[in-house]
């Protein structure tokens, strides 16, 4: 790069692991937008599109909405999950998009991939087992998961407001401190090639 | 019960964590319900046809294949899963229909109830960090899962013949003393009450 | 059983992942023994008896402390576990321990043994991720873990006084709930056998 | 660094999880130190003198053993675990360890430090829930814990001799390209700096 090329944004992929309009993690996703440091840019993509995982209807060619996830993931420098935590796990909307987004023909798009992973649920534990879970399919897709810091919003319902706006203050200065994380290790990453 | 009044079979109600229509875990259901003991009998339930989690089609009303999956839980004695592993978890199928399954109006449908898990796969380590995963998602549910014996089908492509049966005979004996377990674990909560 | 004869508590052998001696875990499980209904009594064991697990000291014959432990959880109904969680994992402490209870000669003495867990932390998380490592070690050790209720004591430091004594009143409700199901887990195992 | 400066090896610091003088895994290390490849070493420290965790014990100093262990760890540029599974999960011998080397004075020597596992075990799955929990551990510990490749030496009676030699040719080139694959990932740390 010339040096006085303008420096572009890595360019990072969220998506959130709930379907719901109203989610606390959709809603964590676009305060991570809203916060994301300059070296950053983060697009969301919307989880609805990618149907149940099927290895027959795989054998005809990817659905269309598999195919624009596994693209989207291939031109990001790195993806962003936010997910709430079902039944003490990842909630089968995230896995679901994860296991056709490990599948060939292209090899797995995931592949190198840096990776970080926020969470936000009512309950006291905030996502933390759902997050454990979740990491260890980044074993399998050798994605570089980011280890710390982490990001688990507790009582998600005291900190969004109405409009689902994160709106204490001490989340986003810690959302944003994620991210600042995010950032330099995507760049470590992404300098040295995968 | 009267003494001469005919024992009747604990009902079990089985479904396999992969849509594909050659899948090991469905092959190996069926050889499940092919050696089960007389003292249950294992029905069979159809993933495909329960849609993506959302919370907000929820709130509308079960869809119909997420009524038909609860009615078919509610109305047995016990559940057994028969699960691939997909990067290193429980596939996104199989834990988005437990994530519907344990959800309200009704309570959830699994609470209180036996489980049992099998799986199967063409890899070495036979489904063990699936199985795992899946066991997690239990406790929340609080269902009652069987700790032993296991049963992992290694390199399931030596096992089944390729009209999907299995022949592998150490295998199927394996099955059969499962299911001997398992109906014993069952009678065990059947008889008591959750 | 007559029915005039008195009708003996249950045994329960509770010990702690931490052996500090002002630990919030040995203190969780003061409070477990404070708070037992009268079907159950809780005896406590201490681990710091318990060396490193060598399978070459083990082959000479068990040091006096494994073989006290393994005595003790023979001798009991069921165990309760007070652990705190390090490192997103069950304490080495705790999981040693249970490495030599989980050995030969008489077989394991865990196997077919009643379980549950009960953890405290000053953290947010209250153990819940060394909780579910731990439950994933009962599948193996075939003891029967119950599923629910779960106890995590967050944010310890403000439940406990000086003393080690559990002033919360909301946790001290919490625990009585929590080993009457626990009672109930343990009497239906133990009505009809392992 | 100078042009003709002779290029020293990266230090790694291995340590296995069994204590047993004839453990598979203490025989996989050494081979791990024989087919190294040229750009680093592997030095070896023995678990048997790292006390079982007291915080009581930390508060007073570290025990002498615990001491050499942080001083080995921190003068190393990574760590190579290798562990055998007990009960489902990482030994209590291999956690305890961690469990020290986590903790203050001089902050965690853990933190930011490259690491890998390899495991072999007698059984058919190898070490996979093992290691898995001992990743969980490396997010807490912040160690950047290389995702794949993954070494699971099944079946390791029949891959050593007797004397504990790895004598399995394929196992050997897998452990190779394991090596050579950890030495690229520890060089991408040490370069760039935690």
């Amino acid at each position: 790069m010339a040096p006085d090329e303008p420096r572009l944004p890595m360019r990072i992929l969220g998506f959130a692991g709930s379907l719901r309009v109203g989610s606390y993690n959709r809603a964590l996703l676009r305060a991570a937008q809203e916060l994301a440091p300059e070296s950053i840019a983060i697009d969301t993509f919307d989880l609805a599109q990618v149907p149940l995982y099927n290895a027959d209807i795989e054998a005809q060619g990817d659905p269309e909405g598999v195919a624009s996830f596994k693209h989207a993931i291939s031109q990001s420098d790195a993806v962003l999950m936010a997910t709430p935590e079902y039944n003490h796990g990842v909630p089968g909307v995230m896995k679901n998009a994860l296991d056709w987004a490990s599948r060939p023909p292209r090899g797995s798009v995931l592949n190198g991939k840096p990776a970080a992973i926020i969470g936000a649920s009512p309950g006291a534990t905030g996502t933390a087992r759902g997050q454990s879970q979740l990491r260890q399919t980044f074993e399998f897709t050798n994605c570089y998961a980011m280890p710390q810091p982490e990001l688990l919003v507790f009582r998600a319902h005291e900190k969004f407001d109405a409009q689902g706006r994160l709106t204490d203050q001490p989340t986003r200065q810690l959302l944003r401190q994620f991210l600042e994380a995010f950032a330099a290790w995507v760049a470590r990453f992404k300098i040295r090639g995968p």
